[in-house]
């Protein structure tokens, strides 16, 4: 098969695939702003499970899925001290309610996007464009946080958080302008009708020694819609929300 | 009023309190295994809202609810390193709740205890025994961690939540054991009842990025009893011990 001069295809394969991981250490590091150490760490950050459940179920720990619960909490950790320093007289409502709103799903997609993880992360083909519908791209980032936080440690996943996602991307001031956006504008446009707003709070126990707090919007003691949240601010921001929607306001 | 050879009034109180802070310098040190740097930190997180809330509603930020924030997430990402770790074949949705069995409230209460953190919590006496009874131990736990993080890094509050935490108090394979016992125990008796059992599963999207599940426990296709969890896994297990009950195994 082989004509004279052509090299090995062994040699050509590791050839490709030494390239290949230069050039994927070199991406790396321009992402997260120093060179990697354990380059598999990575790799493992940027499979989503489509790919590995070709391969079946025994492997789905070679996925990203198992970074991506690490560095979820790590970006959480970071987040929290970020805010906790930045609004000193803040209380834990607003700070949880301002976390959530950092690193919720669609938050995460955009900045995950912003520093360009989309192509870094591999897809199965097949599902490719369904898949990449939803979070892929959040839950690399989440991933890639868990992955620094191994190979380099905790500050060095700080350094990552806070300066190449937080600071250059996240505007905290419109956050919180949006955040007390709905509910004043409900109560606004409340009045403008002559008609009273207020928000009927439950709060149920869920497992994980968790609270779920549901907030109805009564308006004129009729109620209008319901919100779920970790927090009542939450779920009354929730509530506002839905409210506006089906007021058509 | 003073009479001779009696100290000044003001000397005392002066002594009393550089004593006092001497032993409650001491006391964390004896809890934390290190010797704290700022002492106000821990002051704070041993200070319930209900000492504060005399002080009127501005002086909030003085209770130990921010550095709660602050000391849950910090928790959360040494636990879930630690069963990262400890369990490399496990999937995401094991670990999410596992964790959540170990940072639950309840959890945390037990190990405030153990570590004899209700000699320190300051509660307002009025109300005291009201709030002592729901999860002002293990808040103040939360706190501590927070504090500890603040006043001596990440490794620290790592090594703190691992050697006088979790490696001594937190039986792991006794908690996977319980994890497991609902389902299949369900399922047992459904076996020697001649009846099947199969879970009807649900979820929904949740403000702030989470899914939120619902499991519905089918008893030959009569539902019996519904639980709710941020993971399949948790809903089912709810749901499954909320069944046992329901019927009376």
């Amino acid at each position: 098969m082989l004509r004279p001069g052509q090299p090995l295809p062994l040699f050509g394969f590791f050839r490709r695939l030494l390239g290949q991981d230069r050039a994927f250490r070199q991406a790396i590091a321009t992402v997260i702003g120093r060179t990697p150490d354990n380059v598999r760490l990575y790799h493992l950050a940027f499979t989503h499970s489509s790919v590995v459940r070709q391969q079946g179920d025994t492997a789905r720990h070679q996925s990203n899925e198992r970074l991506e619960f690490l560095g979820d909490a790590v970006l959480g950790a970071v987040v929290a001290e970020y805010l906790f320093r930045k609004f000193p007289y803040e209380q834990e409502g607003f700070l949880t309610e301002l976390r959530s709103r950092i690193v919720n799903r669609e938050s995460l997609n955009g900045l995950a996007l912003k520093i360009g993880l989309d192509k870094l992360v591999q897809l199965d083909p097949a599902q490719g464009r369904a898949a990449r519908s939803r979070s892929v791209n959040g839950n690399a980032l989440e991933a890639l946080v868990g992955a620094i936080y191994l190979d380099q440690g905790y500050k060095a996943a700080r350094k990552f958080v806070l300066t190449r996602l937080i600071k250059p991307f996240i505007d905290v001031k419109s956050l919180i302008e949006t955040t007390a956006n709905f509910k004043s504008k409900l109560i606004e446009w409340a009045q403008r009708q002559g008609k009273t707003i207020r928000y009927d709070l439950t709060g149920q126990p869920r497992s994980g020694g968790v609270m779920e707090f549901s907030a109805t919007v009564m308006l004129d003691d009729e109620p209008v819609a319901t919100g779920m949240g970790l927090s009542k601010k939450q779920a009354e921001q929730l509530a506002a929300e839905r409210a506006l929607a089906a007021l058509g306001v």
